[in-house]
């Protein structure tokens, strides 16, 4: 342990090795909840590549652990240290390099927060779709390695699509260049795309090529209500086989839009059943939010408001994502599912997760990303209360098995983590496991990278294995 | 060879195995220029996923190399047969499984023909984009295997990313489900973008999960004629730096333009030294293609000429698809490039080109995909003539040179092949060569598919290596 400070501390300044255990313990986990976090021995904040690659030349050298972070609000505690582990935080390489309008293209490193370089984009009319929740909070580094979503994805689809190229410091300290900064290419394997989503298990991301889209006009919303969530999935099965393109397709359940009005008195409509906002940032989305009130009439709605203009909208966009916030006031803690079902299949799974809240005796406030039947039921319970923890756990991985049974996938945007690895296997199965067993040991022979999330390796540390100079 | 195709039989029917030297010699290649092609010992047209596990298990009980194949449409040998190898052709496995409007997915067997699935799916209301030139000929298996794009990538990008899951045998035989039927799906590495572009190099792709899009309105174009190519590849830079969202932006030379003409009567205008063609799909294109013209005419466009309704604006785009088959008459071969480059290189791109033409003193026409960089340059040459040909190997390597010194790639949308592997080992550097191999050695450790194309492997065929069973 002195011997590690020491080593990092010849390659980084003084102030970005922190070995306060009062200040580590502040790095040790993400946001998720039933995960194990041990106690760091060091946390680290580079400000270079080169700074970086010292890092994991020592990690290498001394066979040290290490756990790279971003924001930390991460929700499968893929970010949580493990004990004796190098925390490598990104935070702060966090400049915009670069942004181009004629390629289309931003470059930038991995500790730049998604809301800032979304406004960097958009002062030059351009459109950085990717919007986790914690957009105002969260990084690109952490974006890219959770592969994170939002309530754009039903129109522009999620992080993955905007990565066209990485530079990333790999476990023994080498640089590898991935990818493209051209529209197009399709030299070789893709490397790019192995790293969007390896939760930092496979190398740490440095500096990210990124695509930008013209900014669109600003969106046009309506709010429907329904008597029933079956009718509010029944439209958005209509809404997507009618070849429309929504940019937004959320729906809320009546616990979710109870605990938003609790928490902002939004004057949503608390009889509903289940609230349905669609949205098109179309030139003229007037013929389209015409033809889905319609099928929303026709599905049942009681309601159908349109927003008047684009600050009306904006205001059913916040209490949308004022959502999570509100439902985490209901009990001392929640724990976020982030299930993806086929749509068709929306309405048995959000019935299906109303009944094992019943069954498990627990408030479950459901918001989903109903265009992409991405759902997010929030489990919330006192951790305080062991016999509801249990629940909660209980329920959690009830959802998820549900999902699979709905032919669905765990997650959707939140990513793995620690706390879906076994479920992981359970969807993969086990010769997919093999193959991303495989490509760890490629990439991390050592298992010196985020171990244990994702997916666990065999033999982590070989013993004897020659150190990388 | 007797055991070879004794044990494919015991598994296969016999109009599957195919043994009669005439017709295996039909298979031994695609359309690529200067690749290398062997004789197969065997050509098997399996109809089922169980007869490909039959013919993996069969090849690597008897350490047989495999050569899957679509429709040997691509251009860089990635499909030509190795001496005593077993050619797997996917073509008779042509099934469209399902096409499903509220999922927006298609699942398909590789042999289905792109043009059969976009008229199945457009019936629907619904457009699978990925458009290759030869999409009346080439197949889905084949276009993932390649990563192809088309005319469509500058709004609608390229294969790879309408590919959400994959069957996928083996080299051993083992069945492999990658990815998902849903919108979204984030767990664990993404395998399913491995195979893309992986040219039947990691496994055989069996089975497709593609993802559709609406239909949009039928689109409007303009062909606008400059008087050099720097005038127009300037308004192509505006274009895109304007925030247009063109369903196409191709720009063809004035050998393109003359050699089309000849080829078709189509009276395109012989003076001009670069034709650009821009459309726009949405439901009002007007606006779009006032200021489209706007932007041309400013860049120093002599005319500009917008197509009167939709039946002419296919006229024009039958006029660039006519491009190729054009410049293929105006010598008895050619070789075509497929270099991808910053929008903002392009000029130079397209400049450079033309001296390596005169350097060479060769026909180079060139068709590009301009609004993606994406540039085709067609050499033109006879390979009965021993010096002519070197010639043409020469300067096409010279623009492949060209084009990384712009930031490019060597491929934007054909892959590598043979023809350009020691090129993508000069783009992608040594660190990525091996993490590529590490790569391959995970999901193929005996060298057995298609060996040699993409990269080369150290140790295709360790001894000793235990049968999977």
């Amino acid at each position: 342990m002195g011997d590690l400070t020491e080593m990092l501390r010849a390659g980084l300044p003084p102030e970005a090795v922190v070995t306060d255990p009062d200040v580590t313990a502040s790095y040790a986990h993400d946001m998720a909840s039933f995960c194990a976090a041990g106690a760091p021995a060091v946390v680290v904040l580079p400000r270079t590549v080169e700074q970086v690659q010292h890092v994991m030349r020592t990690a290498t050298a001394l066979r040290v652990p290490v756990v790279p972070q971003g924001a930390r609000t991460g929700l499968s505690g893929a970010a949580n240290a493990t004990d004796g582990c190098i925390v490598l935080s990104l935070v702060k390489m966090d400049r915009i390099l670069e942004i181009d309008a004629v390629e289309r293209i931003a470059v930038v490193e991995p500790g730049v927060v998604n809301a800032d370089l979304s406004r960097a984009v958009a002062d030059q009319g351009l459109y950085y779709p990717p919007d986790p929740s914690s957009w105002e909070q969260c990084t690109i580094g952490g974006n890219i390695g959770t592969a994170s979503g939002g309530l754009c994805c039903v129109k522009y689809g999620v992080t993955a699509e905007y990565v066209l190229g990485l530079d990333v410091v790999l476990a023994d300290g080498r640089l590898l260049r991935t990818g493209r900064r051209t529209a197009k290419g399709v030299a070789g394997y893709d490397l790019t795309r192995l790293f969007v989503g390896s939760e930092g298990s496979l190398g740490v991301v440095v500096r990210a090529v990124l695509a930008l889209r013209p900014a669109p006009p600003q969106q046009l919303a309506l709010a429907a209500e329904f008597p029933s969530v079956a009718a509010a999935c029944e439209a958005v099965r209509q809404i997507m086989a009618g070849g429309h393109a929504p940019s937004l397709l959320e729906l809320m359940d009546r616990t979710c839009v109870r605990a938003v009005n609790a928490l902002g008195n939004m004057g949503l409509p608390e009889s509903t059943e289940a609230l349905l906002l669609a949205a098109f940032d179309t030139p003229d989305p007037a013929p389209d939010l015409a033809a889905v009130a319609e099928v929303c009439t026709r599905a049942g709605a009681t309601e159908v408001v349109p927003a008047e203009d684009a600050a009306e909208s904006e205001l059913l966009l916040q209490a949308r994502r004022m959502a999570l916030p509100a439902l985490e006031r209901l009990r001392p803690a929640t724990m976020i599912d982030d299930v993806c079902v086929p749509r068709s299949a929306l309405a048995d799974m959000l019935q299906g997760t109303a009944a094992i809240a019943r069954e498990h005796d627990l408030t479950i406030g459901v918001c989903a990303h109903a265009g992409d039947g991405n759902t997010h039921p929030v489990v919330c319970f006192d951790p305080a209360d062991p016999e509801e923890a249990r629940r909660a756990r209980a329920s959690f991985d009830r959802i998820m098995a549900l999902g699979l049974e709905l032919g669905g996938t765990i997650t959707g945007e939140h990513g793995v983590g620690l706390l879906k690895k076994q479920w992981l296997a359970e969807e993969a199965g086990p010769l997919a496991m093999e193959l991303q067993r495989g490509i760890k040991a490629v990439f991390d022979p050592l298992g010196l990278l985020n171990p244990g999330k994702v997916l666990d390796v065999a033999a982590p540390h070989p013993i004897g294995f020659p150190t990388p100079t």
